[in-house]
C-alpha cells in the first residue's frame, strides 16, 4: 500500500469502532502520512453557557483530527498530552476544519500541530498534541 | 449572597443554555467562589477506536468544571487556552469526577488547575486553563 | 517608519537594558513586524548535567525571539506564559537560530511560535508563548 | 540508601558536570524522592528589557529543580516538554525558592510541578514539565 492508501486503511479501522467521532458527525476531507484533514459542523447540542461551541467540542475535533495523523502510518499511538488556544468563537452552523500535520515524529514520541479554521478561512484554534507509539500495529498490511 | 450560594447561582446561570454539558450527562457536586466539583459518567458514545473514553471527553468535562469555578464570582470569563494530559484510560461506565481549584486569579487573567480521578480515586487526567474576564456579570445580584 | 525600521527601533530599545540577552550573547540576524530571528552559539556555562545544553537556555533563546517579535509593532508586551517541546540536544558550539512568527494577535493577547534549529537545520525545539499587550509604546515615534 | 540519601547523591552527581546551574548561583534547599527544593537570587545579568528577571531565567530555576526532582531515583531522566506561567515579576535581588514534586510517574513518563515563590511567599510562577525515563542509573549503589 502507498502511505496514502495505507493511512486511509488505518483511519477506517479507527473509525469503525469510534463510536464518539459518528455521535459528533465527524467528516473525513483528506489524509496521507503524518497528516489528516477532518470537518466538524457545529450543531445545537455543541454549544455552551456563552451561546458559543464548547472548547470541548473543538478540542475533540483537533484532538481526534491529530489523532488520525500519529496513526497514519500503521503504528498504535496514543495521544498523552495536549495543548489548546481559542483565537475566536464558533457559532451555531459554523463548519469548522481541523488540518494536522507532524511537528516531529520521533521513534516513540511525535509531537502535532492542528490548526482550525471556520467556513471563511478565519483561524478558530490551534492545537499541539503529543503522542506516543505503543509498539503495535493497527491493520495486518 | 455568601460566596457558595453566589457561585451556584451563576452555575445555574450558565447550566440554563448549556446544552452541551446536559447532552454530556455532567452533574454538579459541589460549587465555592473559585471552586467546582464536576462528575460525568462514561457513556457508550464517549468511546473512542482505542476502546476507552475519548480525550475530547474528558477534556470538556475539565473543560467545564474550570469553567464553573472562574465564572463563580459572577465575572463572566472565558477560557482562551488549556493544557492536558492523561496518565489512564477511562472506561466505558467509570465515573470521573473533576475537581477545579484557581492557581491565581488576577484583575483580568485566572489560570485554574483541574485534576480528574476515577471511582477508585486514581488520577486520570489533570488539566490547566487559562481564562480572561469580560467585565461583565452573569447574573443580577 | 515603515514594518521593518520600527520593529528595529524598538529591539534596539529593549537590547539597551537587556543584560540576560547580552550576558547570553544573543545575536539578532532578522526582525519585521511580528518577526524576528535571533541567534546563539552554545557556550561551556550553558550546558548541563547531562553534558547538553540546558533547557533553559534554549527556552532563553526562544523565549527572547517571541518577545522581539511581540514588541515589534512597539506595543509594549510581556510574555505571560509558554510551552516548549525540546526534540533533540543541542551540543556544546552548536549554532541555534529562532525564528518567531504571530499564530494570531488579538487586540491585546498574541500567540506567537518559535523554532529553534542547529548548524544542521535540524529542528532542536518548538515553542509556543502567550503575550499581553500592555497599551503603552516603547518608543516614541 | 534510603530515599532522601539516594536524592541527594543523584543530585551531587548532576552538579558534579552542571556548569550552568553553577553559574547562575542555584542553591539546592531540599532533595527527596520525586521532589526537590532550589533557590535562586536574582542578579543583575538576568533581568531583561522590561527591567525584571527575565522569564527565561525563572524557567532555567523551575526546569533544574525539576531535573532534580525527576532524577531523585537514580533513573536518568530528561524533560522533553514543560509549560510555564508567570504571575507577578520578580526584580533585581529577589530570593526564588522553586518547589517541585511528582503529580504522576509512570513507568517511562512522569510530569512534575514545580511552584516558584518569592521571598514574600508570593506565587511568581508555576511550571509542568514532561520527563522520559532512559532506562539508565546515574550512580552506582
Amino acid at each position: 500500500m502507498n502511505p496514502k492508501n495505507l493511512a486511509k486503511a488505518v483511519v477506517d479501522r479507527l473509525l469503525e469502532a469510534d463510536a464518539c467521532s459518528t455521535a459528533l458527525g465527524l467528516e473525513v476531507l483528506d489524509l496521507d502520512s503524518r497528516y489528516a484533514v477532518v470537518r466538524m459542523t457545529v450543531r445545537g447540542d455543541m454549544v455552551n453557557g456563552h451561546g458559543v461551541c464548547h472548547g470541548g467540542m473543538i478540542f475533540t475535533l483537533a484532538d481526534t483530527c491529530s489523532a488520525f495523523a500519529c496513526n497514519s502510518e500503521n503504528e498504535s499511538s496514543l495521544l498523552s498530552s495536549a495543548q489548546i488556544e481559542l483565537f475566536r468563537p464558533a457559532m451555531l452552523g459554523d463548519e469548522l476544519t481541523a488540518t494536522a500535520k507532524a511537528v516531529n515524529q520521533g521513534k516513540r514520541k511525535g509531537v502535532y500541530d492542528v490548526s482550525v479554521l471556520n467556513q471563511d478561512d478565519l483561524l478558530v484554534a490551534v492545537f499541539r498534541g503529543q503522542s506516543q507509539r505503543l509498539g503495535e500495529a493497527l491493520i495486518e498490511q
